[in-house]
């Protein structure tokens, strides 16, 4: 294969330059050669946490959910704590913040679970997935725009959350699902 | 609490409009009374489909994932066959008609599993998630820009490749640990 047939951005335009993301127009080789424009949400990626009020590999434990308001939704939605590393911000230290801003909790231990893509069809968005043990509780610091409240359940009635619909939110789903399935094999 | 005191949008403004996805900034006003600015990404929603080879309830059953090329990663990522709604497009045969064209397959049996929000701080994309059976080989209609092969493996694998990191993408850690956890009570 020649160089400049590797697969990769062959020009990019800053279509939107915003507070939270940006958009990029990127014209794009791809592996098998072919060209192409690709819309692509530029995001600084996230941290994620689900946190516990009692041991991960205590029988069915109890768990923190927030309910938030999202504009997107036009709705509450339960969620775990989660928010977007700030610039040069450690994932594990994302994570700890965001679970003492949005629900007063510090955690003694912070266990990392895994790191995925929320939509990868046209963002870059990555969110880092933690388990939080050995809870402190303190005050909340919310931002003007953060309406919600805490919501102590067991993992075994939020699961049946999501099988029942209640939860929709997709890194919620994956942080309960994988911390029920993978977190006590360790 | 008065009329103009409800929350949703004040104004709206589109930044920019694209092939796949919008841009819109918002004036918004929350529950809470405060208003903000909040940058959306319009999207038509997409449907993703967990393809059986085998009964869904059988003893670890084959599935299908697909390997494709991701700019957003630079990368393959394992995935579910997925894509976006047509116009007017319902979810179900929306998801038939992906799976058809990424891997071949037509489905005798759709069976809807949840629907979720795939990152709502910054999107209203959501994705309609199935099962489908009664698979019936055929052949695959790529678009150009999709670069992507096949990859059956027992479902009991494929959790295996989420708990180990190998699969990176939030709808096909949902589709399948979904599947796993809530299909066989069904």
């Amino acid at each position: 294969m020649e160089p400049e047939e590797k697969p990769g951005t062959i020009s990019s335009r800053r279509a939107y330059t915003g507070r939270v993301i940006s958009l990029d127009v990127d014209t794009v080789r791809f592996p098998n050669g072919t060209t192409g424009e690709l819309e692509m949400i530029r995001h600084p990626g996230a941290s994620a946490v689900v946190p516990f009020l009692d041991e991960v590999a205590a029988a069915d434990p109890r768990i923190i959910l927030i309910r938030q308001y999202r504009y997107a939704a036009s709705d509450y939605l339960f969620e775990i704590p989660a928010g977007r590393l700030d610039a040069g911000e450690a994932p594990d230290a994302c994570a700890r913040r965001e679970l003492r801003e949005e629900t007063g909790y510090t955690a003694a231990e912070l266990t990392p679970m895994t790191t995925f893509y929320t939509t990868p069809g046209f963002t870059d968005e990555r969110i880092h997935l933690f388990a939080a043990t050995g809870l402190l509780a303190g005050t909340a610091e919310l931002e003007s725009d953060e309406i919600l409240e805490l919501h102590t359940t067991r993992l075994s009635a939020a699961l049946s959350m999501i099988a029942g619909g209640e939860i929709q939110d997709g890194k919620t789903m994956i942080g309960l699902m994988f911390a029920a399935s993978f977190t006590r094999q360790g």
